[in-house]
């Protein structure tokens, strides 16, 4: 195989694959990204076998061939690189010579015929999606995944869609995100489990422009299509829990906050908060406001975040990162909390419409 | 104690007699900063005992009195404040109340008599340096100071002055940095020895401007005296190599080259080398180039440089770090490097004057 391309170009396409591939692992051509010609394009594959991204450039194709280098040397060399003309060949060993101006690097190579293929998807009616839509979905919910697998099924996101309604799901049995959005053009109904992993990759390729990209669901896998770049992941079998039943429509307090100055209350007494055990925030509301306390040994904080308060007093307690976790996410300027007692859940929405849906549950509290 | 201030101002000098304070200590309140009002201002001070901070600002004493409170805790805490006026209230447990708009902050302090107290040095005859300057030979020779305590007086940095040259040397036993610059009033002749740790902090906190400071040198401290804040160093005691013997004068090979090229050469050659037993870059001297390569078993990289060669062709291997540490230090364009054979040392200096001089020793390989 011999090649030339530009040197940006080619760190571009080096940085997407990347994404898919593991720093470590037990077999070293998985640390590896695949380089092929097809025709007179260049396809770069990178996989650490439960998700895979392939990327197509442009590339002036001397002699066809294929092999894998490893990704992050790589990567690093490319990028030291001046910004010209870089000039690959690769020799019967494997061995391939990167040449750019006074600059040859040689490095050792694995045989592409033993790099894992990914799976063959046919896009057949794909769910047709902006990327903005789908980039703010991820990021609004993908931090709700279980972390253990205790319940693999948890470490996925469940992506819904009816008609032209798309929901995202994410729940890890202490929290639940939900982000809903329209698509332009219905779709048949679908629930597919996507991991937490490979969407939080998703997020990082997808630019934040108003582009349509494409989502087909197979059996075992998904893959998004962004033109040059295809991302396929494998997804999570077995039956999502019934995310509905668990959000309560009922409330017996409600209140409308300022997301922004809740957020700095509360990120303050978190400061206090995770020096205890328990990383524990009070929360008391009554007279169209809410005190917010916390505890350690090193000290505590106190503070007040005027609002508007419609029903029932409260005393109720959060774990404060879970708290953090969500008030990160959420850009409308103000939202609205729904509290039944202080041992059930707390539900957020927006003031307006129905973009989202947070639920926490509260710490009980002896006081 | 009671005052208040404002939240930026306060910050501010937190963040920076912080710079003293070790993160962990195995006494507490070597964790903390001291606080104490002195007339109409406050002073604030951080020790590691080795390096002492003090810093004065303006603040409204409402009552006199001092604390000692947790640095890394005390900063978090008034930088997710609001830029707005703190009021600081301290009760008779040391117990502090920092109240700022609808925040309340409590945390807890030491008694400020358990503090140690920072050295008095009187400032006689103090030399009087501009900060860009100091700041330059700082960050342009400290990297060179020896990591490990095999021998002690080699963990800190040489002062020199004679009239009004001022020299700053550090060296290992690999390498020696060393550089020069000029005072505008001339100051006795004196040597002292400052620990590398306490000039890299002090490097830290000079600013990039053209104002003068004043550096005092006691028998067992030096003070650096920035106007509103002042900094302690105990020195070492002992005497320094005699530098000036190292560092050969003749030369049988002389080169002048680019910096910017050979760093970039040196730097891609060294993702190469690091993944060697050796961390090894050989240097070839011929045909008015240098050749620079690196092997190890992920691959191999063969660098040509242009440059200007004077006597004898070489052969020669450097350790990949102490080369590249030093030229990202070098700011001239062309730099002059002299060699004598392939198992002296290599001797960098400036085209032009004579600000700065470094040695650096080669790797015996037998090829």
């Amino acid at each position: 195989m011999k090649f030339t391309c530009m040197q940006n170009n080619f760190l571009e396409v080096i940085l997407t694959v990347q994404k898919a591939v593991s720093a470590r692992s037990s077999t070293p051509i998985l640390e590896g990204i695949l380089i092929e010609t097809e025709k007179d394009v260049l396809k770069l594959v990178g996989t650490n076998l439960e998700l895979g991204i392939q990327s197509y450039m442009e590339a002036n194709i001397i002699q066809e061939g294929s092999v894998v280098l490893p990704s992050r040397l790589l990567s690093e060399v490319i990028r030291k690189l001046p910004d010209a003309e870089i000039e690959v060949t690769v020799s019967d060993n494997n061995a391939v010579k990167i040449a750019c101006l006074n600059s040859n690097v040689t490095l050792q190579g694995f045989p592409a015929d033993e790099y894992p293929s990914l799976p063959e998807i046919s896009e057949n009616q794909p769910i047709e999606i902006s990327k903005m839509l789908l980039s703010n979905m991820i990021r609004e919910t993908v931090f709700a995944v279980a972390v253990d697998e205790a319940r693999p099924i948890l470490t996925g996101a469940l992506l819904e869609v009816e008609e032209k309604n798309v929901t995202m799901v994410c729940l890890d049995g202490y929290r639940l995100a939900l982000r809903r959005g329209m698509l332009e053009v219905p779709h048949e109904d679908l629930r597919v489990i996507i991991p937490g992993k490979s969407l939080v990759e998703v997020g990082k390729i997808l630019d934040d422009d108003d582009q349509t990209i494409s989502i087909t669901v197979s059996d075992r896998h998904v893959l998004f299509d962004l033109g040059l770049t295809r991302i396929i992941s494998r997804v999570l079998e077995g039956e999502y829990i019934n995310y509905k039943q668990i959000i309560p429509e009922d409330y017996k307090t409600r209140v409308k906050v300022d997301t922004k100055i809740l957020s700095s209350s509360i990120d303050r007494a978190s400061l206090i908060a995770r020096e205890g055990k328990n990383n524990l925030i009070k929360l008391s509301l009554q007279d169209q406001k809410m005190v917010i306390t916390s505890n350690s040994e090193t000290g505590q904080v106190y503070e007040e975040v005027p609002l508007l308060l419609e029903g029932k007093d409260l005393e109720i307690a959060f774990n404060a990162r879970y708290f953090m976790d969500m008030l990160k996410v959420i850009e409308d300027q103000e939202m609205c909390l729904d509290f039944t007692t202080g041992i059930s859940p707390c539900v957020v929405r927006p003031i307006k419409g129905s973009n989202f849906t947070y639920l926490l549950l509260p710490v009980r509290i002896f006081a």
